[in-house]
Parts: structure tokens; sequence; C-alpha cells
């Protein structure tokens, strides 16, 4: 291994673990796939096998115990994101952590204490900030393309509804799916919500409605430099993954549309027919979670502030509480309502 | 003139007058220019030369006096609309009526009646519903190619702002320019408004907020149809007239988008560049308010119900009130609180 | 009639005297209809009722010998064209001819000889140059957006085969078709063409081969600037009617697409759809047929020479020729060969 | 190693060889990188132990030595490919090889006899047959969507001329660049063809000129099928690598543009904005390159015929010495008479 290598491990071999751990072994410049760890240790030895990582335990203590592993990558489940946080800032591992840190403001504070004492470097999980259509729309807009910002839209809907075991434990829409159009309204616009209203619908599946949740909803805030935004959700689009931002200024408009897997055209009697965007985030955004772990490892290498702090992890999870007390009393609720 | 020829005067010679005075004089099949009123005599005059019409006057009143004449088109100021309703009905004249009919809807209600028991037809001037793409986009719906209607999401942005001297009679934003957008909701969704809640903003120029109205806002209503819908408007967009709608359900989303002068595209070294869209509203809807007239022309000669009915000029003065209200009051109105 | 105005005579009743009449009549500023004239009679008189033009006649000569009548608009049969402008030219009026003046070089030139004695103003009825798109990108590569020009593309099909007996006297695709791509090459190069190589082919309908004629081509040529051009033509796109245009050089490209009916993009399951190109030449150059009579009759007025000019109606007929020689004898044909 | 990886050697450690170990290494299921030789010692050893390949070598023969290795990416000069593929296929190597094979028939026959002899596998680096926008295309025509093949038009142009010693031994535009597009016409058409005709031009560059090539043409040709083909090629396009492709039939169209690096959009009062295409093939072709390379280890495993053929690779260099014969002789060129 290289001088300076960043030796990673990742704890959690699901889904977004085995991104994470793909991107370090194969695509992320300086850095290396230290071990791996998940409580189901067949997952964790399958994912460390086919990455060849040196290290593998059903139990991420082990990691955090091992003195070669310089950081970790948080892709556990939502509700063991804080405690983990507070042990690997312990251990002096600097710590990329998947969204959200918690649905609980008190352990989220916790959490970013334990960070900002140990001095590791943390960096949340919003990868969003990393697609190249949104970052070179927030390029525009922070270099005054689009002048002052007037309204933000976002429009956000996944191809198909998730299980309704993950329903009843994500945290509702606001906190689950919201969460990162909340992220995107504060990274795009620059600015903080202050007041948040939210209208949410059952429309495409009674059964989440039966489980507590909307699985439809439109969001209006207004944030502090003036500007309004707007979100819509949607938990099932049948032509895929819907992921579309636009930020309207007194300079102009900048807007980013879908990706999709190809660009042909067909020409046909009865109409132009072309490709429907990419299925989902693991292929829409793909080159986003390999930038956003590039720059975890270059941050961390510089000694420099990860573009994704604690408090952007702290501050959507208040949005999200903010949303969802909209949604149950029928009005605008302020930010600093939700303490 | 062939038999069977509708003999249309035209009351108020100012922009949107002349744009009917034209249509109907070289562009609607079956119909007939038969006069201009207006109570600036040389406009009326001046406009009745240009397309011979065979009468001219100061006062409306001539026209709905002349026996020749079967239909008016009523362009003049908002407030004189109710009433030269009321009267056009009673001298047994087939009406067109630029939106609004007016902003008290006491004197709505009236017109309405007095055109009911004339047994006249009319048609509102909801231009919009003939523009080839949202009619395309109304068709899909109607078709069920997009399934249950979920989220309406709309967009309507002037160019530039209107002289203040006009934002101040003008009824406000919402009775003013989000009025179309309202209409347009329905229009698509073919369902109705039952709770708008709204938040405005005084970003393009604050002399606007000196004149009690707001120039940037976003309004959210759910229908009874159970779908939401968002709209957004700004008095400024300076890459001219942002006119797009999209309507998003179960089995899929249509999406109209801006229509521009030509289909150029220029690319360079420093990026691929093309047209802004078409200026405003008299090049955007140019078609439209040909298609409009004409269908008002088929209607009446085919003693049909006109498409845009009295009712569709009502309802969204409603949904105006109920968005200003809530604009006011800082909550979700129901529109069965606006009486 | 205001002192000024030009009144037009249109010689040639069928489909696209009915839109220049129409043009002039309804559409162009500082013009009238001054009259009709067709060898069918009946259609001179619907025609001019219509627009209530005052002189109608079977013999076009009725207009030429009419004082009254300031210019004629030229749609007859291709092969009166070279004689109507000599009587034309003699007497005195100013003449809109349609393309192509004539399939002889002869003619021609003794045609163009008339109008220059005569000193009336002429101007060819290449429509195309008025397109938006195509005048923007001309526009363009005249300004130096584009840098020196390397290479001009375009792509020309037709929505459905013309009938067998116009095959047979339409002078062959090259002179038929290919003659307004022939036009853009040199309109868009700003250059001429020196030697044509073609490539042709049977593929729509055996009966087009039979008549003599190719349904499918690709011409190719080297232009005086040193540019290369190619162009491809079919009598039939299923998809409508296919106009493009491309002008590649040293400082980028411009590229101009076709127009479709609507901007509704659909998206379902199966796909993304959208609208066909509008269907044919009466749809998608509708606007250009009015700004090219715009045009003359505004260089008439300023007495100014007619931007589409007798020898731009004399030089795509000999690449016409050129192009046809060349397919004939499998060769690249120089256009001085043509005399 | 798990049972029936392929083991691939791979000669060569430029540009093109760094693509394919990486690929190997990194990206391709069933395969493991077995080594790396380069004339270039260090270039070897460098790119080796980039992704852990176990041998290195600066003699490629050493490779084909290794009993453990099971096949060879020929990615080294054009001129030592033939002789390469003759010694790798005596090896019992399988074989993925760049184009060209050659420039003299002579020695690509002999090749391909080597490795018919031998029974070992070969493909062919047209790695545009790879993307995903020209493989549906492909899908598209091959299941009818299009109908008959009337006319296919390839536009490819460079961002930038390579450096003149590279032109000076690239065997000129056609056998160097254009090559590509003619498997592009033969893939995209299912066709072959049987007579070419090229005009050229020096536009970009005197220099090239002075080395005895062209840097910007349009070539024609005429299939077996019937169908006509038009590409046109620059060396040097500013705004990016331009690759795009359309097949026009009986039945429709499908055209495949370029992707961009993202799809916002920026809307100012100046224009609208959006990316140039991705710089050059690189970029483009990254997907295509991992993909092509993943169907030759799936073939190989499966005991199947690779996609790209030794006559694929021969083809197109008869296609390249015809259109440069039509280049000199300045008439066409029929395929059978290059033997």
């Amino acid at each position: 291994m290289a001088t300076g290598t960043l030796n990673i491990g990742v704890i959690g071999a699901g889904r977004i673990g085995k991104v994470h751990a793909e991107s370090i072994a194969t695509r992320v410049a300086g850095a290396r796939l230290g071990g791996v760890a998940d409580i189901n240790l067949a997952a964790a030895q399958s994912l460390a096998s086919q990455f060849s990582a040196p290290r593998v335990s059903g139990d991420y203590r082990d990691l955090l115990a091992d003195k070669s592993i310089d950081a970790v990558a948080i892709c556990s489940a939502t509700d063991t994101h804080s405690r983990i946080i507070c042990e690997a800032a312990a251990a002096g591992k600097h710590i990329f952590c998947e969204k959200p840190i918690d649905f609980d403001l008190g352990r989220i504070t916790q959490a970013l204490e334990a960070v900002d004492k140990a001095g590791v470097k943390l960096q949340l999980g919003f990868n969003r900030r990393f697609d190249a259509g949104f970052a070179k729309a927030r390029e525009l807009v922070a270099s005054g393309k689009v002048g002052a910002v007037h309204v933000v839209r976002i429009t956000s809907r996944d191809p198909a509804s998730p299980p309704l075991e993950y329903v009843r434990v994500s945290g509702g829409m606001f906190l689950d799916m919201t969460i990162h159009d909340f992220d995107m309204v504060r990274f795009l616009s620059g600015s903080e919500a202050e007041e948040i209203y939210t209208m949410g619908a059952i429309l495409v599946d009674p059964e989440i409605g039966r489980a507590g949740d909307v699985d439809t909803c439109v969001v209006t805030m207004r944030l502090a430099n003036g500007a309004l935004a707007t979100i819509d959700n949607s938990r099932k689009a049948v032509y895929g993954y819907d992921q579309r931002v636009e930020v309207f200024g007194s300079a102009g408009m900048v807007a980013v549309s879908n990706r999709t897997p190809d660009t042909h055209v067909h020409f046909a009697a009865n109409g132009v027919h072309s490709a429907t965007p990419l299925y989902f985030f693991l292929e829409r955004y793909a080159d986003a979670y390999v930038a956003e772990m590039q720059e975890f490892v270059r941050c961390v290498q510089a000694g420099a502030t990860p573009p994704v702090t604690g408090r952007d992890g702290l501050v959507p999870v208040i949005m999200g509480l903010a949303a969802t007390r909209s949604l149950k009393e029928g009005r605008p609720v302020r930010l600093d309502e939700i303490r």
C-alpha cells in the first residue's frame, strides 16, 4: 500500500455498503478497502472476498479496534448510525455516514459532539450533491448565473414503493425520501428553510396509509433569503426514477433533468419514442456515489472539512420533522418550533 | 355574407380586442367582423378600418342594438365585463368574454344568471386550454394515458412585470395571473380544488409590495379526486414567458414545455446554445387565440355548449379569493369558506 | 387603399396560389390582393371570392393588362413560368415566381434577361430561406459563429410520394425536390457548388423507377470555398416531413431540427413519447410563406433587390442538371460541364 | 481464482491497454488480469502494479508462454497486431485485438487463417457496437422497427487533430478514423458496401495535407441491400467529440445523438445554454469498452462466437482502401476492385 492511502472499513454489507465497498476497492484514488463488517457474517465475508478486503467480521467493533483502519463508512441500519458514529469517533476513525444520522435530534447532537470532540472528519452521504447535473446547477447558482434565487423546484419520484416493512420503520416519507430533497433545497439555494407547509396523500398504495404514512406529497417552504421552494414526491413513477431540480432567479434559471440509459430517438408513424429515465438510484447516482467517496478521501487526506458536514446531516432531519408536523396539524410549521 | 356566418362585434379595441378582431376577420371560418366599439372612438375606428368592419362606435350599446350582429367578444376593462354580459344577454347576443368576469362573486353570479335566462351561449377566454400542447396533455389525461391523476405541476412566469398602475387594479397576482393556472389545474385534472395554501414573496420589485401585492408565489392545493397540485408564478423571468405544465399519475406523466421561435442549436466551444421561449402571451398563444374563437363560433352555430362555460369563469375567481385569503392568514383555506 | 400599398395579382389558384393569396390578403403588411387568374376559371373565382379580390379571370393576361396591379405572384404550372415572367416583365409588373423558373437553361436566361431589361423586381419562391430556424442558421454562419464552413449536411424527406403523374412531369427528383436543398446549400454556406456526385436508389416505390426517376438519394458536393456538402432525400418518411440542416465549421456547428405541432412529452412505462414533425410543407413552412411575401413587398416598396434573385433561380437548376447527369453517368460532374 | 475465471494478459500498456487492463481487473465479471507486457517495461510494470497483475514483462512472448494465461488483449502498435495474432493463436490463446488488424489484406488473411486453424476465439475491438445508444439503434433495425433500411447517416468528428507523427503512420483518415464508421454502417444496416465514393478536403490543418492525408471528408456508399449510406468526418470539432448515427427506413428512423457530462440547461436572457458532448472516446465510450470486454469473456467461457469477428476486422479495411482509392482517382470504387 502506498504511503497516504486511506484504509477504509465498510460497516454494513447491504445494498449501499456494496456500492461503497466497490468504489473504495476499485474506483477511488488514494483509498483501500481495509475490511467489511456486518451482523450477517456471511454477507460481510462475501463482500470482503469479492474485493479482497483483508479483514472481515460480524462485529463492527473489530474494525474500530483495527489500528490499520483509518476511516469507516457506516452503511448499517439507520438506528445504529448515531451509536457507531460515537464509537468510531472515540476510536479516532474518520467517518463517512449514510443519511440520516438518526430521527432523534438529541442522538444526532450527541453524535456530532462526539465527532467534534474527537477531531475526526465526518461526511454525510447526501450523494445527490455529487451528481454532475445537480453540482453544475449549484455551481451556476453560486457563481451568480441565475441571480438572486426566487424559486427552487424539485421533483423526486421513486420507480416503485418500498416494501411495507421498510415503510413502517422508515421514519415516514419526509424523513426517508424527502430528506434528500430537503438537502437539495439547502445545497442549491445556499439558504435555510424557515417555514414548511405540507400536503400529503395516499394515492399509490392504501397499505402505506394503513402503515401511517403518505405516498404522495407536495412540500412548500420559505427560505431565510426570501426565496420559496416546492418539492413534490411520489413513491411510484411507472416510467422510472424521476429526479429533477430547477432553480429560478432574477437572472435566469437552471434546470436539471433525468439521465437515460441511451440517447436513441425512434421516429415512427405513431409518434417519436425515446428511453425512460435510468431506473433507480443505483443507476442514476452510480457516478455520484464514487464522487462523494472520492471527495471524502481527498478531504481526510488534505485535512479539509468535508463538503457535507454534520450540520448538513442535522438540518434535513429538522425539516423532515417540521414537514411531518405540518402534515399532521394542517398548518405551516416554523423550523424553530422543532426542538 | 354567406348564410350561417356569425357576425361578431368586438367590444374593446385594446391589445386583446385587436387579437380577436384579426382572428374573426381573417382566421376564423364562419365568422365575420361586424363592428368594433371602444370608449376611445379613435381606437375603435382604427381597428375597424384595418379589418373592414362595417360598424364602429364609441359605445358598445350600438353593437348590442345592431340586429345584424349575432355575438359580441367582450375585450373591455375587467370592471365592465359583468355589466356588458348582462346587457348583451338581454339583447340576445351570444357572448365571448375575456377572463375574469369580475372579482365580485355576486356580480359574476348575476351575469351568469342573465346568460342562462336569455339562453345565449357564453364562452370565457381561457385561451390556454386551446394551446396545442396543453390540449394534448388534457387529451392524454382524459383518455387514461396517465392513469389516475396524482400531482399537477404548473410553472407560469411572465417575462416582465406589468406597470404598477396595472398591478394596483389587477385584483392581485392570484386573480390576475394565477387565475389562468387555476383554470389549467381544473382543465388538466378534470377535478376541483377543495383547499388551497399559498406562499408569496416580493422578490422582483419592492414597488409591487408597496402596491399591496406579491410578485412571486407558490400555491398548493388538494383536489376533490385526491390529487395534489402546485403552481409557481413569477412576474419576471428574464429568459421570456415560461409556461409549462405537468400531470403525473398512476400510469405515467405528460409534460408540456415552452415553444421557441426556432429550433436551431448552436454548438460552440463554450457550450451549446439555443433559443429562449417565445417572448410573451401574444406570441405563445397566437394559435390558441384563433382556436378558442373558432370553437366559440362552431358552438354557437351548432347550438352546442361552449367548452369554457360560465362556471369555468366563476370557479377560478373563487380559487383566487381563497389563495388571497391563504396568503393573508398564513393557513390553508377551503374553497367552501369563500362565499 | 392606402397610398403605397402593393396591389398583387395571383396567377394560378392551386395549392400554392391559395397560400400566397391568403398571405397577401390577410397577413402581409402593405399588400392587397388585386386579382386571381387561373385557366380553371372556377378555381380562380372561388379563391378571389374567399379573399374579396376585385378582379378574376381565366387568363393571366387580364391581370397583366390591369394598370391597377403592381405585381404578380406566379403560381401556375412550371412549364408556364418562364413565359409569364417574360410577359409580366414586359407589362412592367414586379414578379414573385415559384421555383423553378424552368428546367431549360436557355428559357431561364431569356426570362432573366426580360426582367433585367424591364427593370422590374423578381423574387424566387425559395421559401425555406424564410424559415425562422434556417434563417437563424444562416445568420450564425454569416456572423462567423461557426467559423469557416467545413461541412453542410441536409436531410430532406417528404411524408409521402407525389402522384405518379406528377413524378413524370416533375423534372426528376433533383429538379423537383433536391432543388430546395441545393438552394439551402448555397444560402447556408454562402458559397457555390463546383462538383456534384450523386447516388440514387428506388426503395420507396418501384413505379417511380419505372417512371424513370429515383426516390431516395444522397448527393455530395464540393463548394468553391473548399467546404463539402451532403444532402439525403427520400420521397417518403412515415413519421412526417423531415427537414433538417446542419452547418459545421472551424468554430462550431449550427443544427436546425424539425418543428412539431406541440411540445408534449408523455412518459410511460414502455417509453417516452412525443409528437412527430409537422406533417408537410404547408404546415412546416406556413410562416415562411408569409415572410417571403412580406419581404418581396418590402423590397418592391423600398426599391431594393429581393433577397432571392433570378440568379438564385438559375443556379439550383444547373445543380439539379449536374446531379442528374452524375446519377446517369456514375461519376462526379463539374457544374461547368452544364451549359 | 475461481474455476472458470478467464485469465487475460494485456499486450501494450498505452492508452487503450490501460483501459482494458482496468476493465479486466475491476469491471468485467469472470475475468482476471493475468499479466501485462509492453516493450516499454516501465509502462508495463506501472500498469501491472496498479491492478495487481501477477506477471509483467517487456516481451509479450512471456505472456504467450504462460500456461496460466487463457487469453490476450492485443493493444500494441497496429503494425504488430497481425504477427501477435498469429503467435497467440499458435500458443492457443483466445484473442481480443484492437482495430485494425493490419492495413495489408494479405497479412490480415494470414492472421485470420492462423486463428481458424488454432480454433481460438477472436474478437475485434470495434467498441462502438457496444455503445448503449448504437446498440439500441441496431436492435431497433434488427427487430424491424425502422423497416427496410433506406439511408444510413453517420457523423463522426474528433475534438482535436492527432499529432502529425501519428497522422503519418495512421494509414490515412479512412483507415484510422472512418474505419469505425465503416464498421457502424455494416453493424447498423446488416448489409455490406458494394461501392464507395469519397470527397475529401484539407480544412483543419494544412500540415495534415502535407502529410498526404485529408482532415475532412464525406463518404457515400451503396449497400448490397440497396440502401445508401453517408459518413462525414472531421479531425476537429471545437465543441467536442461528435458521434451520431441515424438509420432511416420504410417504417421510420432511429437517431442516436451525443451524450453530455450532465443534463443541466441554463436559461438566461441571452439564450438557453447546455453542456457540450463528452470530450473524447475515453469518456464517450467508457461503458462500451467494459461491455465489449465483458462480451469477449462471456463468449470465450460459453464457447460462443464473439460478436465482432475476424471478418468484421477485414471488411472495414477493404472499405478504407476503396475510399482511399476513390479519393485519389476521383470516382466511385467498387469493393470488388480491392484485392
